[in-house]
């Protein structure tokens, strides 16, 4: 197929174009990554999504949260795909958004598109692949795309790299687990939001939120930030409280970097960081080539046979490339 | 200083040889990262020492662990080096060996050899590094080689791909703390060692054991192992009980390996894995050839203004390569 038309149609917001154009960004084929750069390279550049990364542990409420947010914005009017970032599925082909019918309304609306975690690659793959599928999102004129996340490992690090916002999803708890969130994640975090304040849990998520605000301001201001954040609030998902709250804070904040230039910046800083990792992985995926395979199985099988060292047949190896 | 001469004296036991050795292998730099691979290839392959992994998190015990363990080596005329693989210290530059006075009389021995992890470096470039030290130590005639590490991400598969045996250190704990070893590491593990089975830890230490041993007993039984094997055993490295019974199991664990072929066959494989890493990354630090990263910077910079597709620009970038 033509990649030009394929661009057009995902930009005419034809959602069937749009499943197919992340089925091509996802393969590893060389011809398909090369089919892949030709469609990102067409599509327009003048629209912009609103790109919310969403981390939290399982039980959290994260399929909720999602549900509940992504069903008051398309009351709004506005256009959600639902995307993620699953670090399970590189090994065990697994994936978080796999069960759609984990967002039943959601994924019933002509408004939203959910789409699970590409699998059966590393972690650095799927990401790669999420942060052009949430390319191609924009371009199909989504409003807002939400990238979901596990609170494990470097997924977290992967998903702030494509976000504009980063919501840290968490559920209430006494005060000592609440150094299990590691301080990596929290630094990461634009709005910690305490799902459950609703019934029997409703007093602890306060509390959990007044620590959490606390915990926060113990960090060191940013400078992407204007007074006030990050912060800290309660939801109900399952209620759908304050709900509304947080998408009017995510507004103040975006619009304020917008205004203040961080917007952009981070947004060519995030390019620059995805551009090298994809040269790293096309550099790589050229040990794949026939040739070049067969001559690392021969250097292999020579350094398995204790005949040569690994160091010195890799250089070996390189110096012959 | 000429390669060959500097094998001949790591193969001559002698120490500062040896330091001087690694400190080559740990250089990032492109002409030492040459040299280091003709020192590599120039020692000699007969000898073979114990490679044994030791993993556990901060707190079980694992300085005054490997203090006795190799003391009592020492007391049999073994020589004993320590090495360590620090994921940690890839971003903070900090060191989990860092601190000698932690193995106060282990490191004045004339036995033992203490080395702290590289620093500085990604966790792929420390645990190649440590790989290349083992081989090192064990051809300056080096009879065990403990490589140390701590019980998080994935420092635990780099050490066990360069270990001939991996202990998994635990402290002792109630029966519900059980679930935070995490399974993937505990099917690494050859001997599951409780530590601080003394004083008041004593019976729960003995409990500890025995529920690991029960856990061990429902994993898939490996090719690799004899009978028995994976086993739980308890120690106190305070108080010197129990170490010699681990000692007697792993020789009786790597004999039987010995005469199965799986130790050959496990190196083998280790080489082939160690081969294909650092080929990779002497490919990746081809990017940071000077014409390579000047025209690197230059396609990163129309990336960030927008005028590319990162991934457009990534297969430009691979094409013209």
């Amino acid at each position: 197929m033509d990649m030009d038309e394929l661009a057009q149609r995902v930009a005419a917001g034809e959602r069937r174009a749009l499943a197919r154009a992340i089925t091509l960004v996802e393969s590893g084929r060389a011809d398909h990554r090369a089919q892949a750069a030709q469609l990102l390279g067409a599509l327009p550049t003048d629209r912009q999504a609103l790109r919310v990364g969403l981390s939290g542990t399982p039980g959290v409420g994260k399929s909720t949260f999602i549900e509940s947010f992504g069903m008051m914005l398309i009351a709004q009017d506005k256009r959600v795909a639902v995307l993620a970032v699953d670090p399970s599925s590189a090994r065990s082909g697994g994936s978080i958004l796999g069960d759609k019918t984990r967002m039943d309304r959601l994924s019933r609306e002509a408004g939203a598109f959910i789409r699970p975690s590409p699998s059966q690659t590393h972690l650095g793959g799927v990401a790669r692949r999420t942060r052009e599928a949430v390319r191609l999102c924009e371009a199909a004129g989504f409003d807002v795309v939400l990238i979901e996340t596990v609170g494990v490992g470097q997924s977290e690090t992967a998903v702030a790299e494509m976000s504009d916002l980063f919501l840290l999803l968490l559920a209430p708890a006494g005060g000592d687990e609440l150094q299990g969130v590691k301080r990596g994640i929290m630094e990461m975090a634009d709005i910690i939001v305490v799902n459950k304040a609703d019934g029997d849990l409703k007093a602890t998520a306060t509390r959990t939120c007044a620590d959490y605000a606390g915990a926060l301001r113990l960090l060191r201001k940013r400078p992407q930030d204007p007074d006030g954040f990050p912060k800290a609030m309660t939801v109900s998902a399952l209620e759908d409280t304050g709900l509304a709250q947080v998408w009017s804070e995510m507004e103040t904040l975006s619009a304020w970097r917008r205004d203040a230039g961080f917007w952009e910046q981070t947004r060519a800083d995030q390019a620059r960081y995805w551009f090298l990792e994809d040269v790293k992985q096309r550099l790589l995926a050229r040990l794949g080539d026939p040739d070049t395979k067969a001559a690392l199985s021969a250097l292999s099988d020579d350094v398995a046979s204790g005949a040569v060292d690994p160091a010195e047949a890799a250089q070996r190896f390189i110096d012959r490339l």
